[in-house]
């Protein structure tokens, strides 16, 4: 029992949260390195203003803001994507184009914590900066694919919606509607699923639009609207093409995007969005003013929802519980049959450990059958067992109950040799 | 250049500092699970009654603490412990012990940022908890020479100073000195040797002690003194005790430590502490008033410090280049010579990275040379050619300057399989 609790929204990783974070970590970092990205990290603290510049004053609710103790206003970051392109553009001539970066950290919302969102939460970010061709985009998305699918979240466990503002741009203005109405008319889209017909007619109105207009519109921009003729020539070469489903209600309730806009959206669930990008070309521009002029695009996804997923998605469930019980298991515990031993039995654990094995042992006396239990606990694959038949070790392989006798000497050339072999198991042994 | 500057006493990790942090991590975290510890994370965020609960009113000035929007007292965390001590204590039944847990991630401290110290660091913390024996410690001392081991820092550039505060405790009650004294006391022994002789009389006189006195027993206290026996068994053993100094100055200055005390100093640079800790036997109840009684031992590691260090120390500063290398290269970069063949390369630049290999490439027509020496900014092992005789696809070695031909079916075999080969340069084949 402990006096005191976690802050509201915050979050404790004990061991087995933990390794469930770091083989998250692990696959994005992975993938993201198979695809050429560098990782980087910015502060986990900035200025306010920072925040500010990139979303007006608004955002500062959402904020985790406060005064340090010389008055500067600062906040935890809410996102990376300011601090990504405050780095690149004091710094950009340092760096070839187009630059592939990603970062994996928490990040901090003051909101309500729900299911799949909390106060802290970390995000894998992807970023190209220096290139505004669709294989930007093209390339991201192919990314964020192959990130569910190492995952192993299958095509039948999600979808990538994609959309592109630009054919909002070509709607309003084959309508004759002014260009002031864009940002409006995209807060509307955005909610245009969840929102009542009527609600959504009587807002559109004032813009001179029909609810009817727009819904033939929607569903006229399929796959065949030459907005994506590149990025499909693309993902159809890499065979990802199959992973997107084209729709027009995707715009991204970010005001900064200016082109691609995607979601990743799991089809059993009904969850939240897994991941969200875009392309973003003026953000650069708008934080150094205007200094550096670079086109941009970029996703973010988040370790809540993508961890409720893999939970509830048998392939990943079973990729996942793999990882879990190698971050849990050790290759072997030595155990101190005769205490006499126990010197001997710590040069061993040294010699073991400096080849890189992995070992834990009883730090006091202890009945033998204790320690066995002990070494059964920490999922180890061996007992190396040291007793009155010193200098000969003993070597028990907990998995197929089997045994060996070895020379204290070889016990290091022979426990690397045993754990090489692929661990079988009595019932199949 | 950009309009906004990092706070002050914050970094940004650009990718190659993000590479050597990295770099440090993974080392850490090796090291610690040969030794059968678990990883674990707490919030980055906790409420500040829980520092002063551990600490005193007097470390709210070194506080990043601040009142969120529902007016509840916050901080960023200073340092893991207190929040180890809440996990351990609110679900202690839930693990065997010793309970050995290690953590990484980073803490912030309202300081004057200076060489070796900043507002952000990042800790390693390795704690054992629920075992009182000499064992624990050792089992510590050992793990953090290991950490500086594996980095390629050796026995000639770095030292453990070892004390343990219960020698003074009997040195105070073989004088007839009140336990009252005792804070105070380690206070003097902790500054001993940075102070003026003058004033360090001063000081003991009121407890009734002369600096000739407390010379004379420091002297005394060497590696034969009985409060060292059982650790010095146990290093020895494993072949460690040559890395051990003892020195009775060491008591470090936070008031929770019980008894063994200890310090990793490098040798030649005069560097700040590399890492400090010990055993705090009390915490734990402190934390949980009284409910949870587990003895505990452990120390914390930066990363400021010791990235110093490793720059410093040959040995360490050629590792640290080997992982920066690792880190920062890539296996292959897909040179697209004809663009009629754009679609297949991008097939196979998904195919390849689908095995895991890493690969770049341009996302748009340039020329060949300019491809070829993207590839070579990028480090890359290999070039693959798709020009205008696929579907033979050229393997230029970048390494040896040697180049193959394979049909495109077969390229992904043949990559993984020259992957495999050592990189070997001009010069040596």
């Amino acid at each position: 029992m402990s006096t005191f609790q976690t802050v509201k929204g915050f979050r404790d990783f004990f061991p087995e949260e933990c390794a469930r974070r770091n083989y998250i970590f692990d696959t994005w970092r992975a993938v993201a390195r198979r695809y050429g990205f560098m990782e980087y990290e910015g502060p986990l603290v900035e200025s306010t203003d920072l925040y500010r510049k990139k979303s007006g004053d608004e955002i500062t609710n959402q904020l985790y803001c406060f005064l340090d103790k010389a008055k500067r206003e600062i906040s935890l970051r809410p996102e990376i994507t300011p601090s990504l392109a405050r780095m690149v553009t004091a710094r950009q001539r340092d760096f070839k184009k187009p630059i592939k970066w990603f970062q994996i950290g928490p990040c901090f919302r003051y909101e309500e914590p729900q299911e799949g969102r909390s106060r802290e939460f970390i995000q894998f970010n992807a970023d190209i900066l220096g290139d505004s061709s669709p294989a930007t985009s093209a390339e991201l998305i192919a990314l964020a694919i192959d990130v569910m699918l190492e995952f192993g979240v299958s095509a039948d466990d999600f979808i990538i919606r994609l959309s592109n503002r630009e054919i909002w741009n070509t709607f309003l203005a084959d309508k004759n509607i002014a260009a002031e109405h864009m940002q409006t008319f995209l807060q509307i889209i955005d909610k245009i699923e969840r929102a009542r017909p009527e609600e959504t007619e009587k807002k559109l109105a004032p813009i001179g639009l029909t609810l009817a207009e727009v819904r033939a519109f929607m569903a006229a921009a399929d796959e065949n609207h030459p907005a994506f003729a590149a990025l499909r020539e693309n993902l159809t070469a890499r065979g990802l093409w199959q992973h997107i489903r084209i729709d027009a209600t995707i715009v991204r309730g970010l005001a900064y995007y200016t082109g691609t806009v995607f979601e990743v959206f799991d089809l059993k669930h009904g969850l939240r969005a897994l991941a969200g990008g875009g392309s973003y070309d003026k953000l650069c521009a708008l934080m150094s003013d205007g200094h550096v002029d670079l086109p941009a695009a970029g996703f973010a996804m988040g370790d809540v929802v993508l961890g409720i997923l893999l939970k509830k998605t048998p392939g990943a469930q079973m990729k996942l519980t793999e990882a879990l019980l190698a971050a849990s298991s050790i290759d072997a515990f030595v155990v101190v049959a005769d205490e006499a031993q126990r010197l001997h039995a710590l040069a061993a654990v040294q010699a073991l450990r400096a080849v890189g094995i992995r070992i834990d042992y009883s730090f006091g006396s202890q009945k033998v059958g204790k320690q066995f239990q002990a070494a059964e606990d920490r999922k180890a694959r061996f007992a190396i067992v040291f007793g009155a038949e010193y200098p000969e070790v003993v070597i028990k392989n907990l998995v197929a109950r089997s045994q060996s006798s070895v020379p204290a000497a070889n016990l290091v050339d022979e426990v690397q040799k045993l754990l090489q072999e692929p661990a079988i198991g009595p019932l199949i042994a």
